[in-house]
């Protein structure tokens, strides 16, 4: 790598090399889209760690030649997964759009950080119109609030509890948890485990998280609320925040965020969304009803990541309130060597300092160039055929020998992507082992999990561009094929 | 974008645009490192936000044509900053590294996740070797430990904060803080701004982390430290956690490690050491002595994306001690949809659970790739080049007629990379008009910041590795020439 630049005479080197890259690349993304192509070659990580043929993991003394480091990028991409796979359905950011990509490619190169505008200028501009553009889409009169894309939705969903504790106990800021009563924080028994996280984190407990019963789809039932906020307030604690999920991890089920919020309101209690799945919906004005009463929370993550596509990590955290300036004032430290005020510039465009972060990724770049390329309308495209294709699934499972639906179908209009259904061997080790047996063949991925009493069940997701009905069809054989032995 | 991936005969379009793409980029970097090039063409907020010729920030409703993204990309590279450019020493990441820069092509187009084996099976063992191998170089035996890669310093240095918490009061993740007695933290006065971040963010109180005297290199008084912990201690509250910098940011000072080590144990207190900017020394046989100490610390941060030279974002945090599982205990929560217990595979590689965060980027392959490609001696070879620039700039401005060093010269060794000076002329504002000029003009760009008493004055940093001796001179002849007028 002596030849590379900033070497003397480094240009031919480097661009032979670059290009060199670029194929494997493209050979990659052309044969992830090829359906002939494996998702997966399975190996064990005692298998990869003893050295697959040349591809030797261990960092050593001395240099790699070029060459050996082309084989180690060919090999990386062989033994890993293929995400963006037409028949991958694992998670919940899954497909690999190709203008998204190529923002990230860009970002690579212009390699900068976010903090000021001194060095990110045109990024932060971009981040700063995105993110109003989002709260418009929430609903927010002319977009105003506040805002910041984070390195996750556990970040982000931190971040409000943050900016609650903030708005209500201010002085935790300087004095810590001993200056405010014991509060407390209500989310649904089904919602994403970072709630949890944040509460540890935090300093406020676990056992100060309060989780609320669901009902058989797996939303809140608000009553059930109403009573724990009541009993909390006769304990004498303060109840300060509850989560609503705009498409929970497992069941992609909605909380009445209405009904929600009305309770929020009666006992001045923060409001927060986690629409880290289910906010891509909002793009979509066949299916953002599901998440009607949105734009009354006092904050909403949402990450572009998951359902819209956008290559990983994507991941905004809204908040309404912009005059008081929350998320500055939760997080600033004013740091002398970044935020000088005495700039020649508008130093109010140094975003910085709202983070908990110092240096912060530039995540903006590909979101905002796939949004310049697809419009408003092809996120709403892309988020009607996600669900379009959920239920063509679910119509298919539902009356079909061998299965059932984890939970009632009638309403299943209220879902979003993710459907769970299981085999009717429904004894917990089923789905392990199908699963097992899908990775070693490398056809296809779908998750599994237990849920409360439920039993090890399948869950698809759809968030990816390219599958089609005929994927979801292979899905299924491919179960009943794997099935068939055990 | 009708006709990209997964378009039917999509390939054909997809792989032209991506070719495109990448002309762009390799341009960009060919010309990065062309010191005719400028680093960067400024423009105010107001400008970029009416649009320039063409270059229009607002999203809109309708799609773009493929023509129009690819000139959105050639904008936003032209209008932002080459953090690459041998001249650019604004900030501690600086530098493009090819190797590094592919690295990320390749992340962004596997695009996948670091919480299971399962879907990240080469990275997640690439990040385990890699962090054994920083643990065996900070000098703990047999590399054993614990750690993580998170996305940045600020972040890494809040899990030391919250680890520590965690070992000594483990019932504050369940209870809160209202379990644990009032608990302080201590840090240098010229310490990163995270920890003062990560003490208000966790609950702890910003008043509750007392700031230590330095001496006039910016050094904390190890007696200072003692003094002020009996103190606590006498109010009745715990001191719980000891920050030493290695590598302050803006003198570049090194805490003396062992005296603090000394005082953490006689006093039974956690002792990070934050090596985001100095863990770089670590790599040099020459150099290394400055951390002396450091083996002896509970945690440290280390972040390759700066004085390494590794893209953003790339930043660690290292535990000593293993066996208890203080990372898993402190963060996990056992998230039944991903983490099952009933997989195929041994799932202790199924580090998820360990992070503050759920879904978490691939910040570990090009880190890898570099140091295939250079060896531990490449990088050592770095490191000491940045450490002799640092001593050119210190011998060229010592004497120089118009200059002022900020700190006394004698104690120059014990400093790493950032020099900071002053103009003669230093005045509060003469260093911003500096600045502001030299933005104006383009041609190179360095920071500059207040400390303490000591008025504005610049930093100089040098971790790029295309920095020559002849770009140091090239600055300081631009102070010189754009200070004429003032």
């Amino acid at each position: 790598i002596a030849d590379l630049l900033p070497a003397k005479n480094g240009e031919e080197p480097t661009m032979q090399f670059l290009l060199e890259v670029v194929e494997i690349l493209t050979n990659y993304v052309k044969k992830t889209f090829d359906r002939s192509t494996k998702v997966l070659d399975f190996h064990h990580p005692h298998q990869l760690l003893e050295g697959m043929e040349g591809f030797n993991l261990e960092l050593s003394e001395q240099p790699e030649s070029l060459e050996q480091i082309l084989v180690d990028c060919r090999d990386t991409l062989k033994y890993g997964v293929r995400t963006g796979h037409p028949r991958f359905f694992n998670q919940l950011s899954t497909g690999l759009d190709i203008v998204g990509l190529a923002g990230e490619w860009l970002t690579s190169t212009a390699n900068t950080n976010m903090f000021t505008y001194e060095i990110a200028p045109v990024f932060v501009l971009m981040e700063q119109l995105t993110l109003k553009k989002m709260r418009e889409i929430v609903g927010w009169p002319d977009g105003e609030g506040d805002g910041i894309f984070s390195p996750g939705g556990a970040i982000s969903n931190m971040y409000s509890v943050m900016i609650a504790r903030y708005k209500f106990f201010p002085e935790v800021k300087t004095k810590g948890m001993t200056a405010a009563p014991r509060l407390i924080l209500f989310t649904s028994e089904h919602s994403h485990y970072s709630i949890k996280k944040a509460s540890a984190a935090l300093g406020l407990g676990t056992e100060n998280l309060i989780l609320l019963k669901t009902d058989e789809r797996g939303r809140v039932i608000p009553a059930d609320l109403e009573a724990k906020v009541i009993e909390a307030k006769q304990k004498g604690s303060v109840p300060l925040f509850v989560n609503a999920t705009a498409g929970t991890t497992v069941y992609g089920a909605f909380d009445p965020i209405n009904e929600i919020a009305d309770i929020c309101e009666k006992y001045n209690i923060w409001l927060h969304v986690d629409g880290a799945w289910g906010g891509g919906l909002l793009m979509s004005r066949k299916h953002r009803h599901k998440l009607s009463g949105v734009e009354r929370a006092n904050s909403v993550t949402w990450n572009p990541h998951k359902m819209m596509g956008v290559p990983l990590q994507c991941s905004a955290i809204l908040v309404r309130e912009r005059v008081s300036g929350l998320l500055q004032g939760c997080n600033s430290m004013c740091a002398g060597y970044l935020f000088q005020p005495d700039k020649q510039y508008d130093v109010t465009y140094d975003t910085g300092d709202k983070a908990i972060q110092c240096g912060r990724h530039v995540d903006i770049f590909k979101f905002w160039l796939m949004w310049k390329a697809k419009g408003t309308v092809g996120f709403e495209q892309h988020i009607d055929k996600c669900l379009d294709l959920s239920a063509y699934l679910y119509n298919k499972i539902k009356n079909r020998e061998g299965y059932e639906m984890v939970f009632d179908g009638e309403l299943c209009t209220n879902t979003t992507a993710p459907s769970c259904f299981c085999t009717v061997h429904s004894i917990p080790k089923v789905a392990p082992k199908i699963k097992a047996m899908m990775m070693e063949s490398g056809t296809t991925m779908v998750g599994y999990q237990p849920q409360g009493e439920k039993v090890n069940f399948f869950r698809m997701v759809i968030s990816n561009p390219a599958a089609t009905m005929s994927d979801i069809d292979f899905l299924i054989e491919e179960i009943e094929r794997l099935g068939q032995d055990l």
